[in-house]
Order: C-alpha cells, then sequence, then structure tokens
C-alpha cells in the first residue's frame, strides 16, 4: 500500500470511530446484538436443502445422499436458527424478562419450527403441482423446483411466515428479502397465502404485510396487492391495510388491486395493468377498456436511416 | 447445542424422513439424478470468462492473462457440462436407451456447444456495440461489459439458447433463471434473438419462449412479451403463444405486445405502456393516447405539516 | 474426463485462441487493464461493514467488535479500492499523462473518498429515520438496516455517487449495478439525490443519470425518472435528459416522469400509473382518472371447473 494512505488512513480510522460515538441507529458496534443477514441467507439456503432434499446440494458436506446427510443439516439449521432467534427476540423483550427467559423462548421457538417443516412441505407440493398444470412453458416438476423463482419466493415465504407466526421479529424479514433480492418477487412475511398459489415469472411482483390469499390463486409479473394509501405512517401500523383475495382467483401482469377493505371475490380474473381499488364479486372478470392508442405512419420509408432521421416522431422512454 | 434441541431435533430428523417417503415431486433423494443448480451457475459464470476473456477473473486460477490460462477454464468447462449434460439427458430418455447412448450424446453435445462459442461471441459484440450507440449514459465498451445487466442477460440467453438448441433439456432453464435472478431481465432459452439486441435497464423484461426476434431490436424496462392467454394450461405447449418482433423494431419501458400471431412489423415504434394484441405494419408508430389527468391544487400551503395534515387528498401506493 | 473431450477441447481451445486475435471490444486480454466486477462488489460490501458498523459481519476478520476490526476492514477497502481506481483512470488518460501521475491522482481519490464516509453516514441516518416513520409494516431501525432494499441501494448511490464526484470512471457504474441486481433498483450513480429519501419496494424503479431530487422525497416500486426521448443516442450525452423533482414529492408506484426540462414542484404528489412529460406546480396532486374498467359476471358458476372451461371470456397475460 502506498505510504500516503497508509498514513492517510490513520486519520480516517479515528474520524470513523469517532463518527461511530454519536448514538444514531446506525452507530451500533455489537455485531452480536444484531442478527446477521448471511448467516440468515445461509441458514435458508440449507432450508432449502431441507424442504428440496435431492435438489440442492452443499459441497461442505461430503455425504450426498440427501438421506445420510439429513442429521447433519439439521443439526447446522438448529444452530444457527437457535442463535439468530435469540438474537432478534431481545428485541420483544419485556419488562423482567431475563436472558434466560430468552434462551428458552429461543429453544422451543427453534424446535416448533423443526416440526412444522412436514406440513409446509406439503403446500409447497401444492405450488409445484399447480405450476406445473398451470405453465405450457414447464417441461418437468424437476426443472420448476430447480429453476422457477416463483417456487423459490413461495418456499421462502412458507417458512418465514412460519417462523414470524411463532413471534420472531426480524428474522423473517431479512429471509423474504432474501427471496426478494433474488426473484424480484417481494412477499411480506405477514401475507396469509393458501395452498396451490402459482406465480409465473414474477418480477416486480409486491404483496403487502396484511394481504390474504386463498385457494388456488394465480398471479403473474408486476402484479400489486398493497395499501390504499399510506399517508398515515407509522399509525396504521397493525391495521388492515392489504386486499383479501378468494380461493381461484387469477392475476394478470401488472394489475395493482389495493385497500384493505377490497375482496377479490372466489373465481374472479383480473386483466392485466387493472387498477382496482373496490370489492370484485365472485366469479367476476376485470379488464381494461380498450385502450386509445394513436396511429402514425410513417410514408415511403425505405430503410433504418429513414426512420432515424425523421424528426418529428415522438419518442420516449 | 442446547441439550433440548439436541434432543428435539432426533424426532424432527425421524419425521422428516418418513416425509420424504412420500414419493412426491420434492421427495426426490440422489442428488445425482437432478442437475445441481449451484453447478450450473458456476459453469455459466467460467463461460463468462471464455466470451470476455479480459473481464471476468476467478480466484482458484492464478494465471491472470487471458490467453494462459484459457486451457485451464476450458477444461473445467467442458468436464462440469459434460456431467451436467448427461444427468440432463436423463429427462429425455426413450425406450430402450441407455446410460451409454446418453454418455456418446452429452459428450457430443459439449464439444458441439464449445465449438459454437466464437458464433457467440460474434453475436454478442454486436450487442456490445449497438448499446455503445444507444445509450447516451454509456461511457466505454468495458464500461458496458463489465456492469450493464443487458449484456449480461443477452450473453447468458446466447449461450442457454444454443444449448437449447442441442437437445438439451432443463440446464438451459437454469440458466436463463440465473441470468434473472441477477438482472431482473426473464428471457426463456426458447426464445429466438437476432443480432444488436438492446436492453436498457431491463428490469421487469419477460420475453416467453416462442418469441422471435429480429435484428436491431431495442427493449427497455418492464416489456412483456408474451402469451395472450394461459388459460389452457399444458395443452398449449409447443404452441406459438408469444409474437414476432421485425428487424429495427423499438419497444419503450412498460409496454406489453401479446400473442403468438401478433407480428411488430420493421421499424415499428412500439410507446411507453401501450398493451398490444394484435399486428402492427411496418414503420408505424404507436403511443398511448395522452392519459386523463386529474390536477388537485392544495391553496395556501406552506410548509410539509399542512400537507400531511389534510385529510381529503386520495393517495395510493 | 473423457476421451473424445479432452482431445475435441484442444481444436476448441485453438479456435478461440484465434478468435481473441480479432480486436474487437471483447476480445482485451489483460485482466489487470480492466475493472474487475468481483474485487468492486467485495469492496462494497466492505464498505457496509464500514458505514453500518454492527450489522454486517466478514468470517475474514476474526474481530467480532466493529471498533476492533475497523482498522483491518479499512485497510482492506483502502488496498483494494486505490487499485481498482488507478485502472480506472487509465480511461480517460489525457495526452502527456504517465503511470505516475495516474498513482498520484489514485492516491489522492481513494483518501478523498474514506474522508467523506462520516457525510455519507450523515445522509444514510436520514434515509432509515424516514423509512422507519414512513413504512407502517417497519418494526425497528435495525430491521430496516439488515433488510430493506432501498436502504441497500441509496447506501451504494451515495457512495458510488461521491466516487463519481472525484473523477472516477467505470467504478461507480460496476457499484451502482451490484445493487441493482440485488435489489431491482436501478440508480444512475450521476443522481443527486438529497437526504431523507425513501424507497419502498423498490423492484423496477429507474432513476436517470441527470435527475436531481430534493430532501423528503418518496419514492415507490417500478417509477421510471426517465428521458423523454433517447432517439438521439450518444449525441445526447452530458444533456440534461431526466426530470428534477423538488422537496417533500411523493410518487407512487409505476408512474413514468420523463424529461430534463419536467419540474415536479415541491410538495407534490403523483399518483400510481401517472405518465407525466410536461411540469407541476408546487403542491399539486396528480392522478390518473378513472381508468375504464369492463366487469363480464358468469351466471350460474358453481366450481372452478366451470369457469375453466368456459371458453368466451378473454384471458390475458
Amino acid at each position: 500500500m502506498p505510504d500516503i494512505i497508509e498514513r492517510g488512513i490513520q486519520d480516517v480510522i479515528h474520524d470513523i470511530l469517532s463518527d461511530y460515538e454519536k448514538g444514531r441507529s446506525i452507530d451500533k458496534l455489537d455485531m452480536f446484538r444484531q442478527p446477521d443477514r448471511q448467516v440468515v441467507t445461509e441458514l435458508t439456503e440449507k432450508l432449502f436443502r431441507i424442504v428440496f432434499p435431492g435438489f440442492f446440494k452443499d459441497k461442505s458436506y461430503r455425504i450426498y445422499h440427501a438421506k445420510n446427510s439429513l442429521p447433519l443439516v439439521m443439526e447446522d439449521v438448529a444452530y444457527l436458527l437457535n442463535k439468530q432467534i435469540t438474537v432478534a427476540l431481545r428485541y420483544n423483550l419485556k419488562p423482567g424478562q431475563g436472558d434466560e427467559d430468552i434462551d428458552r423462548r429461543a429453544e422451543h421457538i427453534t424446535l416448533e419450527f423443526l416440526r412444522g417443516i412436514p406440513t409446509i412441505r406439503d403446500f409447497i407440493e401444492t405450488d409445484v403441482q399447480t405450476t406445473m398444470d398451470g405453465d405450457p412453458a414447464a417441461n418437468s416438476e424437476d426443472e420448476i423446483i430447480s429453476s422457477y423463482p416463483g417456487i423459490h419466493a413461495i418456499t421462502v415465504h412458507r417458512l418465514a411466515h412460519a417462523l414470524l407466526g411463532l413471534g420472531v421479529p426480524v428474522l423473517p424479514r431479512i429471509m423474504s428479502e432474501y427471496a426478494h433480492s433474488r426473484t424480484g418477487i417481494d412477499i411480506h412475511p405477514g401475507a396469509k397465502i393458501g395452498k396451490f398459489f402459482f406465480i409465473d415469472h414474477g418480477t416486480g411482483i409486491v404483496i403487502g404485510e396484511t394481504t390474504t390469499i386463498g385457494d388456488h390463486v394465480k398471479i403473474y409479473q408486476g402484479v400489486t396487492l398493497g395499501a390504499l394509501s399510506t399517508k398515515g405512517g407509522r399509525h396504521l401500523k397493525n391495521q388492515k391495510r392489504h386486499p383479501t383475495i378468494e380461493d381461484h382467483v387469477t392475476i394478470y401482469s401488472g394489475a395493482s388491486i389495493l385497500g384493505g377493505n377490497t375482496v377479490i371475490g372466489k373465481g374472479a380474473v383480473i386483466g392485466g395493468n387493472a387498477f382496482v381499488t373496490k370489492s370484485v364479486a365472485p366469479f367476476t372478470h376485470i379488464s381494461v377498456k380498450n385502450q386509445e392508442l394513436r396511429y402514425d405512419r410513417k410514408k415511403n420509408v425505405v430503410n433504418k436511416t429513414d426512420i432515424e432521421e425523421d424528426g418529428d416522431w415522438f419518442y420516449m422512454i
């Protein structure tokens, strides 16, 4: 390293250490007091090994038959999960609760969560089946499990939602943001989602915290299930702000369905780009009335250069 | 690990092992029978080293001159690719075909694919050039190669499409979903895409399996080239469901072009957010007629607090 | 490796080495002449450890108290940054400038950038605060720092923007594309963004190079702050092509605001999906007039099968 930098960074280090003294939310220094995003990511990946045993290898285990490696993976998961839950539970510490209470609760929650995995796998199998039935581009269930972002996102969601249901703060959201980062699908861990859930493509989907979704629901890319207003900010906390979607509803790409009182009835179909802020009766099909399009035809165009040089056209990005 | 967890997970392990016996699509246990997403990702990254020799290093190779490290990288790629193709080909095993047939075909495909790399590089060079010409924010071709998500996505697509053309199942889709995950650009490996392809920004782009795209086509963020209906589910398999885009077409952000019979003629320009389900004549410019906007002006507002407290406005997310 | 492949790849290697001789933009071979995306990614992650000391661990450092590990992290960052800046500066080499000039400038810039970190942290603290105030789903500032993609994107942006301001090419764009890849939020490092910036959800957001954004601005998923036309291609370089957003503006999901002369006045609210190409007066609220929706109600539907079999409905994806 050049001398000038070697000397210069001593001052920088000093200034940043002083900066850390300001007591702001970004100035926390003890790494064992905040959950570790990297560990939670690792944990989530190991959970995929348990949920889909033959599909996700891990080179740190030498054993490659899923059945034989399960005890090793399970030990790792239990250990990491218990530690992270312990850290997370401190956020909701009530007066009088000591570290020992926290330790006991973390152990209890860790076991309860792991016990729930077969039930979660039951749900995920329905998601794989419905994807296979619904997507003409799918060639096999193995392809779906190995590569479909919708299956990745709903798997992480079902795990994160279970953890949230057991009263764990922060961790579920880190898990769901890991899935969001990988898939572009943003499902808040609080959302309730039924069986046979099918997401196609998925990028840009947003499903808010208080959304309720029934069975056999299909959602395409760019769909928002959101709040009608966030003007109230933190005062809206714990209110039902996001819609209810009943069984057998299909929501095509780019549609927005907003508001805590909005109910999309059983069997309804919401067309692409529809903007819905009121309830929709069961078995109704909503589509946007034909968009008015303007057509301008260029006469006597013979090649690309003519197009590029035409200054009158209105281009937009 | 706390004793209570140590003991408790023995039962959990037992229950999950029983759960694995149910014979569902998620219950496959032999890791060497399914393609390995992690290996396919690694493979794709190594292919980037071959396609863009001076741009993507890999610390596991000590040699840093691209020319000298090529033989090493190539050996690794050939080895991993051959193994993964072998696994993948078993999906399409025909009656009477044995493991040896598979082995021979995998070797043949591996070599054919690698032989095609110079041709693929020819196409990718055209993509880099057209991005340099079309994007006022680009400063150098090196910047484009090092950082542009559009180049990442089209590079993976050209590789995955070649592999699919050689009859390899599953693998190409895992590759394209790797690109989707990194860039938000979802191109099915089946799509046919000409030279000089330019993607700007890219997040939210969906290009379906049976799409055909000519040369010199530009596509912006949020564009869908999709199917008009997926109601038929698996019965639509192998039908042309996605549009045809001819040479020199530009499609601005958020536009949707849907349907297997929809042809966007040479030199056409599709404006932002247009929703197109019918063919468009060559050299036509389509734009959405002016959206009707409602303007509400708040009188006597002097500061932020006044805005926040005004209960009459309609906010939406 | 099978013999047939072993022999076959020798020819492939030979062909690809010839292909590298063609002198195109993709044929650069010296890895130390192009910035290293992997190193820049690593660097960005280490910068997160400095900005949020207690939140992002790194197993390669054994010390886990942020204060004690800062000198180690800082040394690594300074070393890597200095090297990458040196490589990047060669892009803008002026006639007469030698390698030594470059070395001196790189050292100067490295130190200047590091000295600016406390100022950048001041800005980021305001972003965390405003997210906490504005999002009813947020439970704690720690949750926001650990998991919110908006905070990730704006943190990387503030770092990349500072580097760009010091005259470093290429590197800032690689950093911003790293954030884009992780979050789906695409902010060009050239954009100027004030304090208290709040991004919700974020996937699909595009903020162009010459955008200016004031303080207390909120932006939701799918918003584009873009150019009205890119028809001019490279001729538009260095022109103001993207809008100006004044203080206290809120822009809801899916809205597009386009053009270098477009100014969104103080306190304005832009409704979801609005398409805005002209300036908006301060304290104005714009919303899209009610979309015309078509409702079709299916009579006598009793179960899902009836819906699926009804051939008259128009479905779209």
